[in-house]
Formats: structure tokens, C-alpha cells, sequence
């Protein structure tokens, strides 16, 4: 049981999840890496998650990726949407759904060395995933991230990802929405398709390109090597993504993680996947892209207090270095 | 040289200091905390500070509290503003401040267990920065702060505070306003001063209350222990506190982080004062407050792609074991 509390001042939520502070640990450190007899997400270990949502199989009764839900959810099924509470004191049932993604039965393999072709089911798996839970009743967001490496934030090493639909859209997501169709009723245009055109055009950011999607750092990058992925044409969601596109995207999210492997030694980082809202699929004005922010400094009291983040490099650098840390791969 | 860059598809800004990543490091940890012969916040190295704003005087040349501009600063008066760049490409010259405040000779100093004289000449130190620095051109938010403790994000442990001018208010900081200025036209009424005496009606994270200071843990609680002080009364800018009002804000203060030290340990945490942007002092729907937000947990992938905290415990909880810790001092 969780619950969500709106912040009177801010009027963004909260998740209340007490049950979180059980969450097994295992350092998530380098370390940690090696295949663990207790390690709930190894082969022979199924019995430690809750039953699966979803599996691509492999051989006899094997499996290559699995998906279940999380055993620690910040929103599950069966905790109640409707409001509660009186104004100043607002509140709902953590409904939703909290999955994770079992990237591989290998406790050592990552996205960055990890086969193409296997980088490519992974992003399949999210696809499908993405697209049944945006079929749920009562769910307005779903976002898709990972996190690698000691210091992301992530309790468990072996290689997954994590999804959470929401029955609310946070200020902070709408904020980009409201942005962009802004943007579209001033202009006509996809705020998301011209950053990529402008960036393409400029060129000093970009990081690559793979038939239609463009890693590029952005111009206002928040963090050291901050890289986005975008398709260069316009779609607004997830689930609509092609096979195609979801090969190149498979290709080019490989190489990038893998220069960022070799440029800053296997920094942690988090990867969250942009898309708009369910029932928002047809919107004009919003790209779906993935975001890869290396967690290499700590924000502190003035990123708090201002929502403003200090970057220690420009972009422009971090994408040169990054793009010849590529060349050499 | 500093440069604010504007996200095109947030409008928020990003500084980019690529200065920062020369600072010097103590580690800022309790090791760190004796007093070091290299710490350039200790008595005796005054030199290696830049020339001081602001000092309260000791004895014969001696100082209890020293305010300097940061030597590593985020934003600096010889910027300029004018914004600059193309549509999408938006940027400004890093014009601002960013002073030091070093609060004690001591480098074991601290809030929780100085005098409370010297928590207040702290505050008062802080008042008189904001004041001076509300008057300079160009500056649309002043943003003190305070990083306590390993995993504060801050670099030096010598115990000081650290104040922000910065020359546009950022849409996190400008919607809390909106909110709040929402809330007036609609009731007529200071949201703020409403929370508050909400808090105090319910009782049940009211944490304790010293004259007009009322520290509580809010409904929507972010993180685990997050505290906030704030006067009961309607006053929208730190600048306008009286000497009575710092004076309880002082004790509340120093009893506040002694309590958390006492229930946790010790805990790093970020402090923020948030108060209304000079040239709106005399709005009648925001409260000044500070916020104390414990680092305890590690922000990942789901907050940095929806901007929701999960918070493993209830407020109402921590409140208790606050007050009880209080009540033991």
C-alpha cells in the first residue's frame, strides 16, 4: 500500500511508500557484479519475484528477458485512485504499476557490450510493456528509466529496467507538454523535430546519428556528458515506434553507452525514456526520446531550492570528447 | 565566466560553470572535520578567501562570521545579463552573486550545537547578505542555502552557508509563486499562513513551535524527515524578518537540527531559505520558510524522469520521532 500526497505549494505529488525501506540492497557496486546465489533476479532464483508479466523465452524453459512486477512498487493494482482528503491535504491511493525489466539471465551483462541483437529484444520488451500498460484504466503517465551503477540509485546490480505507469501527470512532465504545444500554437511546428533539425544543423552537439535517431548532448545539457536520443521525425510515443526505428535505436543506444563507458570509466547513470501520456499518442507537438544523464556530481542545496542545475562542462566539449571515445570503439 | 542556458523544451536554466570542476575537496566528511592546516575557511588563512563582503568583528582583528564571494562562484557580477542566441538557443552571461557566509572560526562548528546567540548572528548575517544583495541591478531571486555533512554535495566541511543572486527567476522557483498567487485570487487568502495553521489544527507533524516559528513536516514530504520552518504570520520576504522573529527562528533551528542528529545519526542534509523575489516583498500570498531536506536516500531514474519523490516513511511518523528526540535533548 502506497499512497500519493499533493503538495499544496507546488501541487506536484509525492509517493508515500513505506514498504520501500525493506528493499533488499546489494551495494549495486562493481563488486556486486558478479553473479550472487541470492541474487533474485539470476536463473534458478525466479521463485524471489513475483510471477511474471511477460518472458521471451529461450531453449527449454529458459528465458532471456523477464518481466514482473516489482516486489517493492511505488503504485501497485489494487491500491484505489479517487482523491481523498480536504483541499491543502489531498491525497490518492497508489494505483499503477511499478515492473521490472530483467535485461538478461546474465548478472554481468550490460547494455553497452551486451549484443545488438540483445540490446534490441530489451527495447522490444519495454515497447510491449510500455504498450499494454497504456491500455490500463487509470493511468496517465508511464515512464520508462534504468539505472546503472553504484550511485544511480539503484538497490540491485543485475542489469534491468523499471517501469512505472501513474494514474496522475506529475507538474513537472506537463510542464514539458504545455511547453511544446505552446510552442505548436505559436509556430505550427514539433518543438521536438526542430531542436533535432537545429542541433543536426549546428552539428558541435551531435554525438551520432543511426538511420533516423540522433544522440545529441543538448544545449542547455544539465549534467557532465548528458546525451539525449531522439527520432529526427516527428512521434510522440513510445509505443508507436516502429520496429525500424527501434533497431536503430538499439544500435545507437549501444555505441553511446559504450563510449560513455570508455570516455568517463563506466560512470553511473540514470536513462529515462520521454513519451506523451496515454490517450495523448496523436498530439503534433511532443518526441518521445530517451535521456542518459551520468550521475557524476552531487546536487545540493542551491539545485533544491532552485530547480537550476550547474553542469561543469559545455556540452559542446563533452560531445567531442564523447564522439572520439566512439570513433575508437 | 558563467553562462545561464535556457532548456528549450523546460524554459528552465542550466548554469554552465565549467570553472567548478576545480574546486578544492576536503571530502567533507566527519574525518574532515577537524580543523586542517589547508582549509581555507579556518582563521589564519584568510588569504586564500577572496577579499570579504561582510564580517562581524571579534576582539582585536579577530571575526566571528566572514562573508566572502565564492571563489568557485556559480554566477558573478561582471556577467552581463542581456540574453543572447537564437530561438531554442537562448543564453545569458552567469550575472549574479554567490557569497560564502563561514559561520564560525571553529572548523567543528555547527548549528545544532553552537550557542544559540551564535545560530542567530548566523541568521542575522544571512538577513543582512539578502538585503544588500536584494538592491543589486538585475537580480530576480535570492536563494540562500546550506549543505551539511558527506553526501550534501557539498566540498568543504568547514561550516558556512552559501547565497545565490541570480538574474532570472527559474520556472521551478516562479511556479511555487503561481501557485500560491493562484490560491489568493480564488480565496483571497495567504496559502502559506493557511498551511500552517492547518498543520498546527491537525497537530500531527507539528514538530514544535518557538513564538511565531512553527517547524512541521509537511503533508507531502518529499524525503524522509523533511522539515520545514516557517512564521505563522504573513511575511513574504526573508529580508523583512525582524530581529524578534530571527531570534525564534534561531532556537527553532538549533532544536530542530539537534533533534534530527540525535534520531538519525547525524544526517547530511540540504537547507534552503526560499522567500519571495525582491520587487514582490510586499505580496500578500507567500511565506518565507526553510526547508530541511535529509539526504537519506538516493534520487533515481523515476524521479529524475516524473520529478516525484518517493518518501519511505510517513511524515506523521517522523514528526513523532522528532518530537521525541526534542523532548530528550
Amino acid at each position: 500500500m502506497t499512497e500519493l500526497r499533493q503538495d499544496p505549494t507546488t501541487r506536484n505529488w509525492v509517493i508515500v511508500a513505506p514498504e520501500r525501506s525493506l528493499r533488499p540492497r546489494d551495494g549495486a557496486g562493481n563488486d556486486a557484479r558478479r553473479a550472487s546465489g541470492g541474487c533474485p533476479f539470476c536463473p534458478g532464483n525466479e521463485s524471489m519475484t513475483p510471477p511474471e508479466t511477460w518472458r521471451l523465452p529461450a531453449g527449454d524453459r529458459g528465458w532471456r528477458i523477464r518481466v514482473v512486477p516489482n516486489k517493492f512498487p511505488v503504485l501497485t493494482p489494487t491500491d484505489r485512485p479517487e482523491r481523498r482528503g480536504s483541499p491543502g491535504f489531498l491525497a490518492m491511493g497508489g494505483h499503477g504499476h511499478h515492473e521490472v525489466v530483467i535485461e538478461s539471465p546474465s548478472h554481468a551483462w550490460d547494455i553497452a557490450t551486451g549484443d545488438e541483437a540483445e540490446v534490441r529484444d530489451v527495447l522490444r520488451a519495454l515497447r510491449s510493456r510500455y504498450r499494454a500498460l497504456s491500455h490500463q484504466s487509470d493511468i496517465a503517465v508511464i515512464v520508462i528509466f534504468r539505472n546503472h551503477g553504484p550511485g544511480s540509485g539503484t538497490s540491485l546490480a543485475h542489469p534491468h529496467s523499471q517501469i512505472v505507469a501513474a494514474p496522475v501527470v506529475p507538474p513537472f512532465v506537463r510542464r514539458r507538454f504545455e511547453v511544446a504545444r505552446r510552442h505548436f500554437d505559436d509556430f505550427g511546428t514539433c518543438l521536438y523535430v526542430e531542436v533535432v533539425e537545429r542541433e543536426l544543423a549546428e552539428g558541435h552537439r551531435v554525438v551520432m546519428k543511426g538511420g533516423s535517431v540522433v544522440a545529441f548532448q543538448p544545449f542547455a545539457a544539465s549534467a557532465a556528458f548528458e546525451t539525449w536520443l531522439m527520432p529526427s521525425s516527428h512521434q510522440a510515443s513510445f509505443g508507436d515506434a516502429d520496429d525500424e526505428v527501434l533497431d536503430e535505436l538499439a544500435a545507437v543506444l549501444r555505441t553511446v553507452l559504450l563510449g560513455l563507458c570508455r570516455a568517463m570509466d563506466d560512470p553511473p547513470y540514470n536513462l529515462v525514456i520521454h513519451s506523451a501520456p496515454p490517450g495523448e499518442e496523436g498530439c503534433r507537438y511532443f518526441n518521445w526520446h530517451l535521456q542518459i544523464v551520468p550521475r557524476v556530481s552531487t546536487p545540493a542545496g542551491f539545485e533544491l531550492g532552485t530547480g537550476v542545475s550547474v553542469n561543469p562542462s559545455h556540452p559542446e566539449s563533452t560531445a567531442a570528447i564523447l564522439r572520439e571515445a566512439i570513433a575508437s570503439v
